[in-house]
């Protein structure tokens, strides 16, 4: 298309199209939320795209400098598979076509809508199709992410980006559908506004199955029965991550309005932003005092991680509650990881970045919370799609972990584990001049 | 919310809500300005909110390695902590309400629209309460970051904490209400676009007072009377925090139009984003020249400054200037800041990144250069502006951080700020692998 | 402008100005576009300043750490010259003034809209001047970036800028108006949506000529004909660099719209954003799996410069493919990254990040694609235009460069290049407490 600047001059103009969609189009009236909505979608659909680099690095930082250059792969790689498996069959498979509440189609690619969509050709009640595919996927990447950073520094390449296929071809869409989808779940009546268990918890589930199935870390947990902290190598790098995943969940619940063209809708996506950001405000406050208190040292990687509790504990419900609510829902987000990360370490579940308190259990928290504020939840019901989330995400993440260990390995060499998976895995360091002391 | 993606089909389109607000609904000419400028302020305080990670990172990059976990902990903190604050009080003690021209309702925690606000209950002719706190909500926060990089390396985490709780929640909020609340100084013809005085030179204010209290880094001052260069660790982050904030920037000067929804608005937004754009550039260029000529080496620090001194210094008024007028503007700060960061080493005030030639001195600058372009702006208002805040901000702060130096003792221990603050003060350091030379 | 927060109360409103435009100024049906497309700019200009970041994290990671500064300092100094030299007189250049198809007019400095243009005096049809400027000058940035990375390490800095300042106030605007402007190649039929050839491919023979006038690293090619590779000092900067790249293509892509007032303009930028990262992943994927074949081992650096050929290749026709267009258009540059950067070794062509392979040669592939969705392009015109971009910025570089080292000569000396730019031009390093192992 040309990149016409605007021209001043009255001849100009006249060789321009002309205003005609005034007279013989609809108007805004008609057409103003499908723009709205659709802009919505792209805008925060940039966000949560970014929400991947945001993971990359919080994880690249927290993850010893060994090991940073295939956490990087493993990132740029599971966001780009989760795009393509969306693609060919998640989109489909999560929303309804001859659905029968429990599953969409198989096998059916997404299409988009035509180039210059009419507006009589267009759903007008809604947003195109591109925007809600590009909306919808990078959801499904965010879930991918959480599973790399809790598995970090022993798995092997390649059975994990398997994994990423399934778990982002099949697994996700299947469950996701159970509630976005209009499925089962949904006609009971589980709310989760942006996703605390549909997206933040399944994450969880399949990051807890393949940390039981792959074992710690050698070194981790000593035959003292003690455990040997591994810092990460570089935690500039990991708060600029947890910024960056901050800026993508306005993006993520936001976005989840799903309408931005009336009134209440761009309100409510306003009032959204101002409860997220609470939400992880509480969370990192609280972590901040708590480590304080408990240990007498603020623990930045915590403060990191309260904030991201915070948010995901804000994702079931960011629209209902008032901002005190926000408020006091991020910091029990904030108290949860600070007293699971050593919990997980009581029972030898090695998760590298904390994703396991961070969106399963905060996830399930937030679920937990929407009863207080939406009056359309109940605690059974609420409980119930926790559960079935649970035992569906778990147990199919724990068959396909095990598959994978049987057929492929997914564990490196011990050897490669302690030279670092750079070097023996990928031939290549990330930090290569930095003598490593 | 369920996500339904969009669905093509007919029947299903029977099944979601009818386009009944054509009819019974105000159409796009009442409610279209609303949700523009509801809109402008989430995309412009999301890209303001992004500034928190900017500013972490220029601070962090130039900081010395044993210093950049506080430096994360401090940044991640102050802006949770100015989230809190200006919700519990400072929103409401900033906007007027039982409004005398001096401060707004002390003790009023901001209250949003409720849920799906209808078009009948909201202030169409301007915006959502949600969208609008959220916007204010990251200019305050900016404020705070400001003092965190003059302060950096030497003092104690919580006694700046403490300090940001009555910057954010009092400070900033009285003094802002003077003209953004329509007080004394709105009423006097007081000029400030988006806070060259208002945000900027207040961050600069308290950060030079805490610098005065605080004194110097040990070493930074020798008994020869020489300046002793204390290089910042990571220059390629410093360079990112700088990018980040340049992109914050386009919301906090584009935002500040606080509108978006007729074409003289739109287009002044654009406006703005371009004479925002060439202020920074010509800022860096500038600086960048002039290292060249001064120093015989362009010094990419002053070049990081000079940019944002450009930034500050059009803060004040982005838009009634030409691009050429942005560029003189902006080229000034950097003359500013390339002369001011020496000079403050003569007075042996230690600003380790150069807050206060950037925040305060191109604030300054930005304030009176108002008076080139807009006609409302007169030398003597524009002075009594400056004056107002820095007699208000300075005295304020000097009490406040000469009470916390009193009661919790504000500096660490000489031992502990040469071993660094990552290990003393918080047993955790940022790049624990790599050897220090 | 003040500050006003919403005001809830009736009276408060009656002090605000009216809701007066409804009656007597014209309606969104009018203004919408204009109000949209404005927009669109803006966002997506703001995206496309954030790529100048995404490049210098990029080049800052690949490089080693002894040339850091350096390139920031060239990275943050050539986005800031784009920007001014744009203004001064590309812009007006690029864009049909007294317009002859070859060149628009020279030295003739952007002005802008008058502030608070009327809907009379706008371009109701297009959008505000402001942010068409704004967004036509970050894509000028764009291409100056791409020079830098490939001659990275060993040339001087202010023979560089100086080919900057031709490039963006010359170069780049004479041959951007032959497509953009509305000149011959545009007339002739010429398809370039977003910029393959008139952005990337004109970077890339730029950078073509300056890496053969200037030659390779010292070192780099052996005199036993083996390559010496010099491994990047941080790949988590790279592969940071790398997601902001392919978060700023949704702007450089979907602002290429021009337009987004109706339901097939924004439904069409959804579809480029989905398209768009479609090729991302597919050339990211195809990267790794062909590292893996070839080389048993997956390379990061290609990976990141797979991800960067996807989107290149996808630029000159972003909205017309499905999705399974854009997958297969991205993995053939994917491939082509591959197999292209030995290639470039083979003729002793040092291009430091891959800027050739990534922007020249995948440029020119997605400028041949175009004609396998696009029926308007014919493989004639296509290949007339690459030829004449080619030929045009590959001949004109060579002069700038031959005369740039004739008369300043454009490479550091010998030892200054072993020493690194950073301690020998600027005395300044990147990490100066890392110990280099």
């Amino acid at each position: 298309m040309t990149h016409f600047k605007t021209l001043a001059t009255a001849a100009a103009l006249m060789t321009l199209p002309s205003l005609a969609f005034a007279q013989d189009a609809p108007g805004f009236d008609e057409i103003g939320p499908y723009i709205m909505t659709t802009l919505l979608f792209c805008m925060a659909g940039f966000l949560v795209f970014f929400m991947a680099a945001g993971f990359a690095m919080l994880e690249g930082g927290l993850v010893r400098s060994k090991n940073v250059t295939m956490q990087m792969t493993k990132n740029i790689a599971l966001y780009s598979i989760a795009a393509i498996m969306y693609w060919f069959m998640g989109f489909n498979l999560m929303y309804p076509g001859d659905f029968n509440g429990y599953v969409g189609s198989f096998f059916s690619p997404t299409v988009l809508d035509p180039v210059g969509v009419s507006a009589a050709d267009a759903a007008l009640d809604y947003a195109s199709i591109g925007s809600d595919f590009f909306f919808q996927l990078v959801f499904v990447a965010a879930t991918a992410s959480i599973v790399s950073g809790a598995l970090a520094e022993r798995i092997k390449l390649w059975p994990f980006l398997v994994f990423v296929v399934v778990l982002t071809g099949v697994m996700y869409p299947i469950s996701g559908s159970w509630k976005w989808g209009g499925g089962w779940l949904d006609a009971a009546g589980f709310q989760d506004f942006a996703g605390s268990t549909v997206v933040h918890s399944v994450g969880g589930w399949a990051a807890l199955a393949g940390a039981i199935v792959l074992g710690p870390r050698i070194g981790k947990y000593g035959k003292d029965g003690k455990v040997h902290p591994m810092p990460g190598s570089n935690l500039a790098l990991a708060t600029l991550g947890t910024f960056i995943l901050w800026l993508g969940w306005f993006g993520f619940n936001g976005g989840s309005q799903l309408a931005m063209g009336t009134v209440g809708d761009v309100s409510d996506v306003s009032r959204i932003f101002a409860n997220t950001n609470m939400a992880a405000a509480a969370g990192a406050v609280t972590a901040l005092i708590l480590t304080q208190v408990l240990y007498k040292k603020p623990d930045l990687t915590m403060v990191l991680n309260g904030a991201l509790a915070g948010l995901v504990s804000i994702t079931a419900e960011p629209l209902a509650p008032s901002l005190f609510g926000a408020l006091w829902i991020g910091a029990i987000g904030g108290v949860i990881v600070v007293f699971a990360v050593p919990m997980l370490d009581k029972f030898k579940i090695d998760d590298v970045v904390g994703a396991i308190p961070v969106h399963l259990l905060a996830g399930i928290w937030g679920t937990i919370a929407v009863t207080f504020y939406n009056s359309d939840a109940t605690l059974m019901t609420q409980l119930t799609g926790i559960v079935a989330y649970g035992v569906f995400t778990f147990a199919a993440s724990l068959v396909v972990w095990l598959i994978l260990k049987a057929v492929l390995g997914i564990r490196v060499g011990e050897e490669e584990e302690i030279t670092g998976l750079d070097m023996s895995e990928l031939g290549m360091e990330a930090y290569p001049e930095f003598s490593k002391g």
